[in-house]
């Protein structure tokens, strides 16, 4: 400590209140009201030892041949594959027998719980319904999985990135460049695969920030958070973008840059080539589970505590338009991610919570808004329920001018007319189970409309919701899409698998 | 979803107050207000992924001769050691030369940062006064080690719990039953070493209850909480007895049983051969640092929110006195364990918070109680100083009618007369660092005080704190106590290292 700051940290400690006597360290005066950047480009060690069960893994042997490859999207820059969460993949008829019709397989990432045990870990002590998310939100796949060049990207709440073999399920890499969890559906540009790290936790001090004030920051001191960018090849690290609050939604990318939302309340733009900040904009509230999406040079993002949507210009993130749901619960529309098609947004979000008896009720309300100018053109409720564990929402999914979109509340799914908001069905989810269905979104594939929650893997009708054929996985699937190449359902599972399902085992009629 | 439970389900949510019509799950209703046990005994499968990162590694090649085991502790039943916290284990004169003389050697644990790194991970974002005890809190030791039959035992932050050959610092075992971290110092008894695990996070629901009551819960659901048994000398599973919150104490054995609080204000007294509850005693409050001691048939610990220590029946559970220290702030008390020898209990707690211009100042006081009665025996104040960051108390240490204890507040260990509180001297610890130093108990080892704070171990005249020597570790040492066993002091860093120091490195005037 040299001579200047204890100087410094004496002046600011001398206030006349201290009977018993100064003494040193008062850096920490100092320290404590520096001016912190909100971010910090490292590109330096990462707190891994060598040999050590973080080290990454890498087993070239294991990496698709050229042919198998082939038919696959070669990126994937959003959430759910696009900003219209439908993420789809059908390949041309000469296209190799295993992709057109499917292969199957389970893959055990490290915190494997046995997809036979249909119970989770510790639901006698949590109660099976906050078990559930327990598991999703520490050991788990909190979202589906990313499909590039034949090879399928994971992230888990088990702290590791996995790289598997699209067709044989077996590991290619896997990195834990950070003691956090990763909540993210990988994004894959370029050379690079794209990570974010973060949890739903927050330390003493800004559980009494919120008391005292109505506002926090989530992830902040809870270990580190940020974006990674590995090598999509072999998983080495190539950049960590570190953040002040956790980075629990997956990034988009567009423009060469990445988009994020913080924990901290901050929006940031960042070179996806070399990890430094392009530009940040604080918005305020708290980012979750809502992750940004970019639509003709505006990125579109949700907030918690307070809930709004927010739409900022790509280019220099200033705040074009926000927009809030009237009611919405102060998670709610932080936890769900807007989807963009044909100029119009929509969100969605629980909201009018009552408690009766001990009893929370909520609704789940559908706002279409336009992407231009944030003004509400309709508006829908889905129904009433009990108020879900942990994530509330459902994912919303647009194909041909209709948004499908679930929920947990009351565990339904529905098709609504995407200019209009005219209800077109309603389908209820069997075996939905104490934490309630609904929260991913469904994709739309060759005329079917395929969902995964609960255990199950279901196929619909698009036009009626009449159930065509479902499929038991085992487990349960959180915010997870089925996300479709070929013949093959992808999936993550809360229970920390990848799992691969022939289309046709959910769908009879399929014909690869 | 059986017809009971649906019809449970529809009466409770009819309540005349949905417009929107309700529907399926309503189950959830009924989970949500079942009466849940505060604790669950597992003796099943644990998520653990075989051939995975988290699969349990065993050496036998590695443990310790039947020579190298000799002139050690058989057993390990509190944290730092005893009652007193003075881990100080002498060794005959005719011990081995490599015990006498003692052994050096730095084991990286799974996250372990350089120690030439003077800085740690995530500084520039987070500022290093925080950066330093997130380091501790998510990655590192954050206690001391365990040293029993020529085996050095750690529980770390990184999640992993580790037995080494104390001689050669070889890796014997590692283990990571859960996915939390294990904030504990291990205990071993019997067969069995038993671990603790929990985080210093809240969750959102949590968040809010504090901000509505005042009251909150540490851990609960914030993944998977509990004292752990594994075998000795293998890693093996034996048992996990899951809690609601936290158990981030280190537990205390005797009678054959191991004594725990916990983030719900729960403390249990668990059957430490099967991991069944023998009583649970709900005290309120939420359990941070403050690990139980056993005393004469009594179990003494603190907890926070609100600060109390509690004498507890070590046979029944029932609530003997507790007692408080005025003006602790609300998470003082909870953090430092309490001493107890001839008939009196120490407690330290930082109190008095006061803010001028945005900086806060505290005062550290120290406490004597009747280990009867809790009657106040006598008090002291150690100092205003800056509100240090995340571990705010020192532990202290029982030798020979002296109390010593330090503390982060203003940087200074103190020696007192036990039975007066009558000051003997203060030392103010070099190098302190913006967080503060003088968290760890210290150590009386054949007439030399020792002491791991900030990156060095420092040995002192225990009459007169003149400094005899210093070695510096590098990282930095949280609430560490140095472990003496013969020649060799034991330590965990912060930095996620297990270090072993020759004593005389540190102490010139010692001869093995």
């Amino acid at each position: 400590m040299n001579n200047k700051i204890i100087s410094r940290a004496l002046k600011l400690a001398l206030c006349g209140c201290c009977a018993a006597g100064l003494s040193a360290p008062l850096a920490a005066f100092a320290a404590g009201t520096s001016n912190k950047p909100s971010s910090e480009t490292w590109t330096g060690t990462l707190p891994i030892a060598p040999f050590g069960p973080f080290q990454r893994i890498y087993m070239p042997q294991n990496a698709p041949s050229a042919a198998n490859r082939a038919g696959f999207p070669h990126e994937w820059t959003s959430v759910y594959a696009n900003a219209r969460h439908n993420a789809a993949f059908p390949v041309s008829h000469d296209a190799p027998a295993w992709l057109r019709q499917g292969v199957g397989w389970n893959y055990a990432e490290a915190r494997a719980w046995p997809l036979s045990d249909k119970l989770p870990f510790g639901d006698k002590v949590y109660g099976e319904r906050e078990a559930l998310p327990v598991q999703t939100q520490f050991m788990g796949n909190a979202l589906g999985v990313t499909a590039v060049d034949g090879v399928i990207y994971a992230e888990s709440d088990d702290m590791f990135a996995y790289a598997l073999n699209a067709r044989t399920g077996q590991l290619i890499w896997r990195a834990s460049p950070l003691q956090n969890n990763l909540m993210g559906d990988p994004v894959v540009a370029g050379n690079s695969v794209y990570l974010s790290a973060g949890s739903v936790s927050f330390n003493f001090a800004h559980v009494i920030k919120y008391a005292k004030t109505g506002k926090t920051s989530r992830g902040e001191d809870e270990s580190f958070n940020g974006v990674v960018s590995l090598n999509k090849n072999t998983g080495k690290f190539q950049w960590l973008f570190l953040t002040q609050g956790e980075a629990m939604p997956t990034p988009a990318y567009a423009y060469g840059a990445l988009f994020v939302s913080t924990g901290a309340g901050n929006v940031f733009a960042i070179d996806a080539s070399n990890g430094r900040k392009i530009w940040e904009t604080h918005v305020g509230g708290i980012a979750n589970m809502s992750d940004p999406v970019v639509y003709k040079g505006r990125v579109y993002l949700s907030m918690s505590v307070v809930p709004y949507v927010y739409c900022l210009d790509a280019k220099t993130g200033k705040v074009l338009w926000k927009q809030t749901i009237k009611g919405a619960v102060n998670t709610g529309m932080g936890d769900v991610a807007p989807v963009v098609d044909n100029g119009i947004v929509v969100q969605d979000t629980v909201a009018d919570k009552r408690v009766h008896d001990g009893h929370k009720t909520v609704d789940t309300i559908i706002e279409a808004m336009s992407a231009k100018t944030g003004k509400i053109l309709w508006k829908a409720n889905m129904g009433r329920g009990p108020l879900p564990p942990a994530f509330k929402g459902g994912m919303p999914m647009i194909h041909d001018g209709v948004v499908y979109v679930g929920t947990p509340v009351n565990s339904v799914y529905q098709a609504r007319n995407l200019k209009t908001g005219k209800l077109l069905w309603t389908w209820h989810v069997p075996d939905a189970g104490p934490a309630g269905a609904g929260r991913g979104p469904a994709t739309y594939y060759k005329g079917t409309l395929y969902v995964s929650t609960g255990p199950y893997v279901y196929a619909l009708n698009p036009k009626t919701s009449a159930l065509i054929g479902k499929h038991y996985v085992g487990g349960r699937f959180g915010i997870v899409n089925p996300t479709i190449v070929g013949g093959t359902i992808y999936l993550g599972n809360s229970w920390d698998w990848i799992n691969a399902i022939p289309v046709s085992e959910v769908n009879p009629n399929y014909r690869g």
